[in-house]
């Protein structure tokens, strides 16, 4: 694996960890860390995981962007970084892999975006949610864009107006996390959640994904415009075929890709 | 009414009720199946019927397609298959009468669809729902579209990336069915729905429920545009007249359609 | 300020309260009332008050359209009454300012959709909702436009089919409103909403604001494209500087728009 200087990136049974490793900066998401979280994701793209978790390192997931990085830009500076974060966000959703985000803090700004744009996110009780850029001087317009698609609109309005925190507890009933588990217990949650998302054959599973992203957001013809041509191009895949003759023959499904 | 082999179809009192009738096959969604479906509520739609109700036979609502049915086709024969499920489900959808699902036990795949499809949905205590390609080979990539449309995102993925049943009561929490009860009083839940959801007007419903399914999905003043155009012309109609005009001379109003 | 008829604009503190004044109509929305709505709005835009508080005088929030000013109308004329009310609404979303519904009653139909235009809503549990057009012959097109998107999709069917009241806490639960609180903690929950979604620079909010409503019912990459934009040209902004300026020298910020 390559060489990172903001992050760790380790693999176990199919599933790689990346660990945001700037505790000392709240994982704030430098252009540097941007680029290496980019750079990990686009790597892992490639292999055969199946899964991604997103996890931070210190008391804190994420604090955002990096006022330090972003006050010297100009416009086209904060346009590419702006872009990169993009990028990043947009990556995660369009890789094959199953991508988890294990919360164990506060996840504000752009750290609470990374939480929004992962498939999954399982919270531990001491985690919090917050748009702080509500309560200052440059808005958090682009985080609002996938947080928007996850929770409802008068909620998102709350969060982005006020800048204010949310518990994990409201960020579950709100559906921007799937599962809140005490601290303790935030690995085994992570490990269960990926191990039910993951079952089954890993390229099935990546075209279901992504056709999912493809069709969210659109009036339902155009979605189902997409889905149906991906559903009957996917049931002559070799994964489809064994999954339903498995099935029709009452045996254990053996999955070759 | 026509002779139909997988169904059955009756009607008291305005409300026909459709009835899954394979119970061996769990409901399974059969090309033959599905085109019965689709030509009931085909039926059903130029009738003086003011809803249906669509039900199972047996223990289990519906386990979606039949994969006895879909493994023996090529990439042409099970795109036709899926757009006549396409069809159906947007069918119920386009239908005038009010369209509501009586969910007794498991709704899984293209089952689940078809609860996500119908205007409202109640379900018995003891129903469950899945999008179960998630754990095998062949993704629930159109079932996706309907479900997408009535949860949020973050829960989507989880039914979609797990396949895993979730209870009725979470159902309800997601926004995937309207009402929860025991089984025992499931009928009576439903009738009461439909009484509620079919008073008044039955063409003035009729317009409104068509014009929703228009509007949604789009930027909010794209929907207006088409809600606006709607309700405007909708003013001039009989049932509008009479509907102001009872309410203005403070008497019951006397619906002629 | 302007002489208005049917409504009272008030203004402390840079908030302005403009509560619609005919409790004998249930603040039903005639031609003229909207008309003086959409001109307070329009008005308020204008200065450097930082938010708006919607309310209503009498037992009623507001019933929605007024049947004696409707009936009389020719299409022509119900479509400039929709498109004045359609105007209203869109005009709530577009100010700079933070619009709050402090909803202490009744908010049916129109009164609904006036809820659900607003940025943000705080209900006394003595408060409820409906879209009354479902039980009568002039069905709700329009209130549906924004109540659909604040709720899920089987849950504005069943208000939208069934016209039936919901209570407060079932529209909390919803995501129809933010918060619900007895009666006569109305105004202090009210307020302490108001003042925190207003902190911070007022310029950087509007643009906030402003920008999520352009984002919001579009495919995610759309959203993107306005948003990245949009956050790039704001980070060049006084409020922007001085937000990130404060925040690294750890001093208050000291906003100047």
């Amino acid at each position: 694996m390559a060489e990172y200087q903001h992050i760790r990136v380790e693999e176990a049974d199919h599933v790689v960890r990346v660990t945001m490793d700037r505790a000392s900066k709240r994982n704030s998401l430098s252009h540097d860390h941007l680029a290496e979280l980019l750079a990990a994701f686009r790597a892992v793209a490639g292999t055969d995981a199946v899964g991604v978790v997103l996890a931070g390192e210190g008391p804190v997931f994420s604090a955002g962007h990096d006022f330090a990085d972003v006050a010297s830009r100009d416009l086209e500076g904060v346009r590419d970084l702006l872009t990169l974060c993009t990028d990043l966000m947009r990556t995660i959703e369009s890789i094959p892999q199953v991508v988890i985000a294990r919360v164990h803090g506060l996840a504000t700004a752009a750290g609470c975006q990374l939480v929004a744009s992962c498939d999954l996110a399982v919270a531990a009780e001491e985690a919090g949610f917050a748009l702080p850029g509500g309560k200052g001087g440059w808005f958090c317009h682009t985080p609002a864009v996938p947080v928007a698609r996850a929770i409802g609109r008068k909620r998102l309005m709350e969060l982005a107006l006020t800048g204010d925190v949310i518990d994990a507890r409201t960020a579950e009933q709100w559906g921007l996390v799937n599962r809140v588990v005490p601290l303790a217990e935030l690995d085994e949650a992570v490990d269960d959640l990926m191990r039910r998302a993951t079952r089954g054959s890993r390229a099935s599973k990546a075209l279901g994904k992504q056709t999912i992203y493809a069709q969210l957001d659109r009036p339902e013809a155009d979605a189902y415009a997409i889905a149906v041509e991906v559903m009957a191009a996917a049931s002559q895949t070799p994964a489809a075929k064994e999954g339903m003759s498995s099935f029709l023959e009452k045996r254990p499904a053996n999955w070759t890709d």
